[in-house]
């Protein structure tokens, strides 16, 4: 059932952005049930969707399920391998000495495609969206994701697993069945290293995490016991949020059960506004955490964090070219919007 | 005839990842004219049409212009003024000892939204695209350009100059009329930073410049006297294009005549071959050169380039998150195909 690449799978750092790229022909056959020119995923059952309940056999190998009520459907949630991996758990991890190592040209480096890709499918269901569930579905979705990130935490070769979810078209999505990925690397990502470093700063510089204290109230949206949904103050993108946990946490795999509901009630109240306010729009979240074996020291500066990003315009040429963002929208106006709606 | 903000521009600096982002209501009511879903700009001329000849009274203020010969149209490049600028030069440039200060939340940082925005008008017609010039013309435009950082470059408060390029609606072009853009920011933006860092990373580690050499033929497009043109070897983007002067060298804006027809004979070329081998693709290209005024001490290892970009995919939430982009297509393959694709 693997698809099997011409070409196998590389990563390579290039040496003057320091970025890592990986390389995946094979990528480029996976299929897509969405058109990208609709504006988000729409919810009509596919008759051919290898997410829906009934399908398994048409997936890449189950890695585990969450079980539902004897008598509803087979499972709730499943986490499986992706069938057209990005990284390869079959491929040779890189040695560890092999950092630095093998250099074409000045600074460049290159590595086999090795690492996990996987996908969360967060309900059997093709018409169910992910703040339809209640925040207990929610929460368990979280719970899945943190049990695997700890499982491929116990891999030596992974130092790092984005977690991140694609809904609609325009936000990069192929397929519209509910669901998020994960993607276990052997190397730190670049916005990794570049965050912890940031943050480092700071924290040598005041004594404090960039994250533990927000000063103004105007980009607060809401708060629950245990996390807060703000607009950041420098939100790269409009309506950009950021979900915090107030107590001072490095990873976020280490959520507990009380936890992963709260954030899984928090985290549907903001994709409900979000979906109200700017019309259903095509979005990405991403979990920031820390790596794995980073040393102690690290520890008090790194903030786990969820980021919710609406793709409501496009990216241009300064933005690429810059790292520089512009929006339109600030904070302030945003975070007002946001916490006057309500869901 | 300048467009009023209701709430003027602000640059914010995030204590997380430490990017800068410009905040500017005003770019929100800019016009546009391609559609969307349209894949590329479109040739056809549009009679509403500010940057066609015979309408430059509908335009933001002319910085300079390059004359035509007698007969012809009036002008050949126009350097004019942004109507709904990111950064307004009219603004109050940010003291030098601002930087640090004003910290509202631990390492955060806003000034106000000065600096230049300005629109290259590559030729009078509409439906003239910048590789149906000749090489000359094509020169004749990195001229404007060069001329105008060297402008900007006398004002002190200036501490970047970032010349893009995005042609096609999916690349964030919102004007069909070819033409290119410049930001002049108070700032060093963040992939500055990150560049100069890992470029001086490897100087000092191999004694090397990380783009005056490069080992293998497999990645050269083409040549010409005094540029190579290459698919990188960890390209970000399937079929991303860098043109790089041969003679190391920091910036840009010190190209004279001769170089600016050599780099507008290749940057034709290749634009042509994108538009051959892509079918028109929507595309951005950026000019990556040194911010002013760093120490003698960075000149060898920074050298100046031209990326160019084409839009073919949508990122997702993998390489938001990361940093780490997912290519399908190997630099060697599409290295291989554009060098044999006669244009
Ligand atoms: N039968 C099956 N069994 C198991 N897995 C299956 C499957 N059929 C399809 N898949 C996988 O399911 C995934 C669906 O993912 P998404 O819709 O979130 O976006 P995708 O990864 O395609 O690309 C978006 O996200 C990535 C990462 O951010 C970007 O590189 C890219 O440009 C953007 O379009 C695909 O990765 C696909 O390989
Ligand atoms: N009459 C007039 N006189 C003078 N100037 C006029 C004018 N009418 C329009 N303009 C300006 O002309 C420019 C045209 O630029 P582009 O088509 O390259 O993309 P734009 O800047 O809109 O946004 C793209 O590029 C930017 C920067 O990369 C991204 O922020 C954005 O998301 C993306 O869509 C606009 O900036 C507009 O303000």
């Amino acid at each position: 059932m693997a698809a099997e690449a011409s070409r196998t799978s590389e990563a390579r750092r290039d040496a003057v952005f320091g970025r890592w790229v990986v390389f995946s022909p094979a990528r480029s056959r996976r299929p897509t049930d969405l058109n990208p020119g609709a504006a988000a995923a729409a919810g009509a059952p596919k008759p051919s969707c290898p997410f829906c309940q009934g399908r398994e056999s048409e997936c890449a190998p189950e890695i585990f399920r969450v079980p539902a009520p004897p008598d509803a459907s087979p499972w709730r949630i499943r986490v499986i391998e992706n069938l057209y991996p990005a990284l390869r758990r079959d491929a040779e991890p890189p040695a560890p000495e092999e950092a630095g190592e093998g250099e074409a040209t000045p600074g460049e480096r290159a590595v086999v495609g090795f690492g996990f890709h996987d996908v969360v499918i967060e309900t059997p269901r093709h018409d169910v969206r992910l703040w339809d569930l209640d925040a207990a579905g929610v929460g368990d979705v979280l719970l899945a994701y943190a049990r695997r990130v700890r499982q491929l935490m116990e891999h030596p070769a992974v130092k790092y697993v984005q977690v991140f979810k694609n809904h609609g078209a325009s936000a990069g999505a192929s397929m519209a069945h509910s669901h998020s990925q994960m993607l276990g690397t052997p190397f730190v990502p670049p916005s990794v290293t570049t965050r912890l470093n940031c943050m480092k700063e700071v924290f040598e510089r005041l004594g404090k995490c960039s994250l533990c204290e927000f000063q103004s109230k105007d980009i607060l949206v809401s708060e629950t016991h245990n996390f807060s949904a703000i607009v950041p103050f420098a939100a790269s993108y409009p309506f950009e949020i950021w979900i915090i946990p107030r107590q001072h946490s490095s990873y976020f795999h280490e959520i507990d059960k009380d936890m992963a509901l709260d954030l899984g009630s928090l985290l549907r109240t903001m994709l409900a506004k979000l979906s109200k306010q700017l019309n259903d729009p095509p979005f990405n979240f991403m979990i920031h955490s820390a790596p794995f074996g980073v040393s102690s020291s690290c520890l008090p500066y790194t903030h786990w964090f969820l980021q919710i990003v609406p793709q409501l315009s496009l990216i241009g040429g300064f933005e690429i070219g810059s790292g520089c963002y512009i929006n339109p929208v600030f904070p302030e106006d945003a975070a007002k919007i946001l916490r006057e709606l309500g869901c």
